[in-house]
């Protein structure tokens, strides 16, 4: 039953929902690490094989995840030190190419709706060096290799009336970058997840995810250049939070002594039929809808700050 | 049982709440209209007496609340409809009072919320008159009757450190306005009510109400002039679209005949038990969150424009 | 003399250079006309030999200017008017196609800069529809023809790394429109045409055009698709400016008849010692710098608005 | 003859005014400090007596100001240096008061006119403290002594119809700061100090200053508490500019040999003379418009920050 509505960008949700199944997944390796000192956990995950992907729902590659209860808070040694590591991830999975690199950052998301604005405000912080070394040489720098870094913030396609995808794909036939990075906000599964994780991927964008929920793919086979997908998760799907409750709901009565003659009630139910009455009870426009923490405002402000500096850092 | 987690600053829903519990309530009057031509309706709603106040939760006075489906569309001769109904409205529910009338606007909310940056928006589009006048006088205007407005955006908590309320206050203080007229984006209980109803009253803004759920009251108690509040519900809060879920759920199991075992079972738990139940499922977090169309930055962009069209309109 | 330092984006304002000089320009064409009623005066210069465009330092193509006095006052009725105005000038100048056509709005300039923020904007209050178009088709909207309106904003270089022209062929290449409106603030050497004009042409963006004053060039040559560029001036560049006030007091200087002696000294300079005597006192800095009115707010709220209804109204 | 159409909001200014003019000022005692490892000039002025007050314009009080060639780079280690010399000049006019202070920081200007958004937006980056010590008391913070900083951003009087001092004196009068620090974006009259100059002083605003030039004052006479100004040059008035090259291009002639005739002729006017003749060549449109550069955006984005940055030491 638990396919049902439970969308979810993090593929270390997608896992976690596996095993509380019971569901063993092969194809799939998991490594976890601790940063005791700051209080950081990076679980990498590879999907190696077809069929880890085909159960993952996602496509073969690296996942890494960081996560940090204190991502959250204002506290800018922190997210200083966030940074520094999130630059050593983002540097890990570059594929091997002679350097510098010449690296365009794409801003997802929109920009009028705070918690997908993260992907645009992102591109705001950045440094970017394009223009100058294209005028100047990396002379300008007094550095012996620059990174060429260039950003755009596609916009969405209410405002274009185009495809994000339809944009990157002219911006790097006309600019040519040795490889994309793709900033955008994601759907988690778990309120408590929000503005405390952030997700790495060498898979690029998968279709259909983000917030506003209608991203075309974007990875080597769609653009033509490697793309290391950053997001980090700003809400939950409203149809994805209703229906994990209801499904939380008719399990605490099942398990519940004394409600014992729910119990009978419900297994007399199959599956199917459970998963029938809540499509029943979950409104068409929930879909249409997200959760998201009322100060959002606060979150996307201090992390689009902290992954511009892990970029900054990362092609300095 | 139905009193738990919903939260709805809409005075028609508090009473929809009520006749869904088969509970009567005394001393509120209630009139509806149809005007059929722009398929608007319209719910004007009396407290009349302290007991009405207390069963209601809010306080004596009158309620109005524009109800309209086509709200949420991009037709500007529709919404030019809106803006001068909205403007009868307004000025219906002025205190009698010679004019012309000095007329402070203060839009609530956090501009950077987009769910809660309906406030702002309007007092950003308001044609505002009182610093002309002061400067050159109603003949700058070339008419016999000028009212003078100006706007107040007092922020939210965590950006200035003060209350609405103080600021309101102290700016009241200063300019003497004779009226106050006060924006705030509204939570809703149904979905289905977001962007697409306009409450106007003459009681100010209550204590708690509001996206961000910490507003102060504005009242003539609190600021010393009459103060209508215009208010459109933008969100709903997480834990009651969860709660409200949750009990339709239990609700549908107690009705469906082929679930007559669970109905037995349900009904061997009393209110307090079914209350205790969903409370436990209910995560704390979720009264930090709230639910908003993805699409909320193109309805508050519109709505913003709308509203103080019938501002400009009222007070021309 | 008055070659020097005296940029503008304005052909009417090359020409009128030209007739203060007492300078014929052949290969020239200008009609003038004059709505009474709206006070707006049309003026149609179209430039017809290679000679016309050498001299006019423009290239070969009709260039229509719209000036109004009110431009810059706040009057809805009447601004309805200009953006009736501007959709049938702009629709004049289309290519002769098959219609429904696929027209790109191009938002040149920097939304962090206010007078060249007037493009951006531009774009922000756009019917765009191509998107409908494609999912649903023209019954989507109701009507026969329905045209395909898409909508960019490229940026300046110093926040994307690239050149709006880079961006643009990208996107032109990937979404095929037929034609392609830009939309730019521009620099016009006298203050008192700020706000208060439109001009349209067929002949796109000039390089070096617009208030950054770093533009390349955006034709047909350069994109591959006609270009039609409105502006609108928002700036007159510092060093135009104190120039050209430094030559009107060596005018009046010239021309004074107290000031004989004067006369005397400064008829004794030939031109080539004049524009030395003004290059010395012209800080390089001011080529950096721009001049523009207090209240440049204001002005693009307005004619941001008022040129979108004119696009919204030339493609419904 | 140089009194006329100089404005400038420095007092540093005001003074080299003088000594251009060779004129002599009492009352005024200056000291000058340069600290080389950061390349950072420090200039304290103290106006002693009435006299001197008369004589600068500029009421009694101290004025410190700050030049640094490198204040408009990209270098964050930079700006640390000067947001930390900011916080110490800061805490150095503050008032003898027992500690922790209650403090109200105004964002003066316009937010949306680019350079004269710095006092909104340094207001933007602030850590306000006064709701979380009024709600959870100083233990909130883990220290001994918290100051309480609050911040407002009153807006300009055509978004509001209010003046900045009515809004900041209801404020005062409801929420009783200890003391008021205003930031301000100023005019200078010299192009080479926009954006590398910080003046500080305890004189408060003096009325007329700022970019919009219609300031009421703010100072401890009309609002009741000490005020500390701190205020940043980013634009010269047109018709400063204007003014001042053709002084220089007068001058120039007087002064080159090669144009003695000249010179003999301009010698014959009298000061009122060429009063008059600049006076004649200057539009008055000139006094509604200022000069800026082209970048002042990215300007106006590190100076928020830095000056954040310093009152968030200063108040830490």
């Amino acid at each position: 039953m638990s396919q049902f509505q439970v969308r979810t960008d993090l593929a270390l949700e997608t896992r976690e929902k596996f095993e509380e199944d019971n569901v063993e997944i092969k194809g799939v390796r998991v490594e976890e690490e601790f940063r005791q000192e700051h209080d950081i956990k990076i679980t990498t995950m590879v999907i190696e094989t077809e069929n880890g992907a085909k159960a993952m729902g996602k496509p073969r590659g690296t996942y890494i995840t960081m996560e940090a209860e204190n991502m959250d808070c204002q506290d800018e040694d922190y997210h200083r030190e966030i940074s520094l590591e999130l630059a050593k991830l983002v540097r890990k999975l570059l594929p091997d190419q002679k350097e510098p690199l010449s690296v365009l950052v794409a801003g997802l998301g929109n920009r009028e709706v705070t918690p997908d604005a993260l992907g645009p405000r992102v591109v705001d912080n950045l440094l970017i060096t394009r223009h100058v070394l294209k005028e100047f040489g990396k002379y300008a720098f007094g550095e012996e290799e620059v990174h060429a870094v260039s950003g755009i913030v596609p916009g969405v396609m209410a405002q274009t009336g185009m495809e994000s995808q339809e944009i990157i794909r002219g911006v790097i036939e006309e600019t040519s970058p040795d490889v994309m990075i793709a900033i955008d906000a994601l759907a988690a599964r778990s309120t408590r997840r929000l503005s405390r994780t952030i997700q790495i991927t060498d898979t690029g964008i998968n279709p259909g995810s983000g917030v506003g929920n209608h991203r075309h793919g974007l990875s080597k086979e769609t653009v033509g250049i490697p793309v290391i997908a950053i997001g980090v998760p700003t809400v939950v799907d409203a149809a994805t939070i209703v229906s994990d409750t209801m499904q939380t709901l008719i399990h605490a009565m099942e398990e519940n002594s004394h409600l014992s003659a729910l119990s009978t009630g419900l297994n007399a139910l199959n599956d199917m039929e459970k998963y029938e009455l809540i499509r029943e009870l979950l409104s068409p426009q929930l879909n249409t809808m997200f959760v998201t923490p009322k100060d959002i405002d606060e979150s996307i402000k201090r992390l689009s700050y902290t992954l511009s500096e892990g970029l900054n850092i990362a092609f300095a």
